[in-house]
């Protein structure tokens, strides 16, 4: 066995993140063997390769890593958005059956080849912007055929598609119609019945709960995290969207990957996230869809040291966003994020809110996961409204087009 | 010659924009001739044609029209964004060249060609969502020949492009330092020899002028207006963003085609605006990028049936965007326009922001361009947020695929 790499990417411009900035070589090299990257560098110091591919001057950047989505779902909601734009209350939509529950329905009543079909499109659209790694969460089954059923269509999409898929077990999303006035009992359904036959399957890489006045409490979070620990699964939180439930302090407690939205989060939970090293998942989408006023309190986060990760939480309920660039820009734009947070947001940060030490940065080791893109500097990626400069994309050292066809 | 069709497109959901709202025809044709539609229907009742395209079932639209791009430029300030984002002042960039100056420098560095290749990759991504008229305005030449350039490179594009073209002369857009302190003489300029000059050679099919506090005065916009008409060219007008100039107005006096922007727009200006028969045209890409707060007074425009338009303003410094259907979204999520003011916005009322009876709508008469979309409502184009569910498009009778290639 011969210790020359399969092949060497040439004449790129890498922005590598891996020192904490950009990690900018100007005329670089990237050597991949066994799908891992085994080589950075300056081009002039590259190891010899059986093969060498010209990037031609492109910008190379590790796969983006969208790390919180709700995409695989049936059917969208712009019927309901479209009624209240309308002047329809939120009363007429509950009565119409809208809501997350329309969501729920259109998933229970649809079979795995159909969620796929219809939740391919989406994800091609993130793939096309050199998304490599992407977390699937399920939440729209709510009972234990149909969480199952998401989560197996998350891991058909990871053999059908080139991306990696983290799937997170959202059981614990909202109170299904069955155990109305019954959250307790639901609960214990989610921990003691869908989450041990879930993990049995290999279904679930992380365990995430909506901790929210309109979802389930700070206790009943807890009871469901013990119910992960049992099963070593890494835990996640939606917390402090819409108020301060202590959420974030208690997925710390539980040296939870990340906490995510966090439009509400209190000085005592950011600690709690410092001290865990619990990535901060901020979702500008929901925040832009919702007109929130609210933001995250970046510069605690900054001042404290908390990694800050961004993501589409692409759902079709409040953030029915398929690109992650766009999501860049919007941290960017509405909450004063810089360019390179955004980029380490999409990239390292985000890879390390999934537990992922193989993916989000350029260096050897790695999965030679990166995204090639026509433009003149890394801010052109968070600065760009609506473009997509990506090129070329490489899935363990596999070169794709950007554009991929929809599995059959 | 025969009565015959020259191709009938078919199996379409037709939302044709002809009657007030969506002009919905649920199992639809549209028959063409010579570029031209000949008639729409529903499809029992179509007419002979020497061709059939089955559509699919796919929804078919007009064509979008963006009645407001500032889409031919060189280079892009994503440097100095950057700069902001980490810190830096106005004074700071200013003092480094910064600013609109940066784009006028480069774009009157760069040749015809260079201008044409810069420009063409953000035109197509317009045109990969259904776009098929674009409107571009000069003002970044800010001389006589700089400013010829920009024009002529818009009539390229739509020479080498599948896209109407309406060009719009924006010669007062900024003070050029060759004529720093002397803003009357610059209006002259623009006036008896830029004008003139341009009108000459056909490259101006419309006059705008920037008429704000950090722009040109209600009286300088009056001059450059009367010079329009000496010319029997059209008017439309950068009103009202910053400050209320009463621009609208003036440019209602006019008779202008559109007054746009409006975030600070009066009643007075409004009801100009009505009798007037003067196109709102909202830009939310600017309102947004800006982190603007007065939102234009929709509900008034309403109340006095003002047209509503909405276009991108894609522009390296206040809108770096280039997806009309992103737009869309912005203008229903940040203002609660309906979808259907945001499609009406794209396509029926833009056209008339532009002048052009011939597009916007699909009805006899007018051109055969329009887009085919994968989508469940018409809706759907405004609620996804970084999707292109476009599939086809048709440019006077020609399909062609979405994503087009660029110019050699
Ligand atoms: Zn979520
Ligand atoms: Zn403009």
């Amino acid at each position: 066995m011969s210790d020359v790499a399969d092949v060497l990417f040439t004449h790129a411009r890498l922005a590598t993140m891996a020192d904490g900035g950009y990690g900018i070589v100007d005329d670089g090299a990237v050597a991949v063997r066994d799908g891992l990257i085994s080589w950075v560098g300056p081009r002039s110091e590259a190891p010899a390769a059986a093969r060498e591919h010209d990037c031609g001057g492109l910008w190379l950047t590790p796969g983006l890593v969208d790390c919180h989505t709700h995409i695989v779902h049936a059917g969208n909601r712009s019927d309901e958005w479209e009624a209240r734009l309308n002047g329809a209350s939120y009363e007429d939509i509950a009565r119409q059956g809208g809501g997350i529950m329309s969501t729920v329905r259109a998933t229970r009543a649809a079979s795995e080849d159909e969620l796929l079909r219809q939740s391919a499109p989406r994800i091609a659209a993130l793939l096309a912007e050199g998304v490599t790694t992407l977390e699937i969460k399920s939440g729209y089954g709510l009972d234990l055929a149909s969480e199952a059923r998401m989560l197996r269509v998350a891991r058909r999409v990871a053999s059908t598609m080139p991306v990696n898929v983290a799937t997170t077990f959202l059981g614990a999303h909202a109170l299904p119609p069955e155990f109305a006035g019954r959250a307790g009992d639901y609960i214990v359904e989610v921990c003691e019945r869908m989450l041990p036959a879930l993990a049995r399957e290999g279904l679930v890489d992380a365990v995430d709960v909506f901790c929210e006045r309109i979802g389930f409490t700070h206790a009943q979070t807890a009871q469901v995290f013990e119910a992960a620990r049992k099963y070593r699964l890494p835990v996640k939180l939606h917390a402090e969207q819409l108020s301060d439930q202590d959420g974030a302090a208690l997925v710390a407690e539980y040296g939870g990957l990340s906490a995510d939205h966090l439009e509400h989060l209190s000085p005592r939970g950011a600690e709690a996230m410092a001290r865990a090293g619990t990535v901060a998942v901020l979702l500008p989408g929901a925040y832009y869809f919702l007109r929130e006023t609210v933001m995250p309190p970046l510069s605690l986060l900054r001042e404290l040291g908390v990694p800050l990760a961004v993501a589409t939480d692409c759902n079709p309920g409040t953030s029915p966003m398929t690109s992650l660039l766009l999501a860049m820009n919007m941290a960017c734009t509405m909450w004063r994020m810089t360019p390179l947070e955004a980029l380490r947001g999409c990239t390292v940060n985000a890879a390390r809110a999934l537990g992922r030490g193989d993916v989000g940065v350029i260096e050897a080791g790695r999965r030679a996961d990166f995204a090639l893109w026509d433009i003149a500097r890394p801010a052109d990626l968070a600065y760009a409204i609506g473009a997509n400069p990506c090129r070329l994309v490489v899935n363990g050292g596999v070169p794709r087009a950007p554009r991929v066809s929809l599995p059959a």
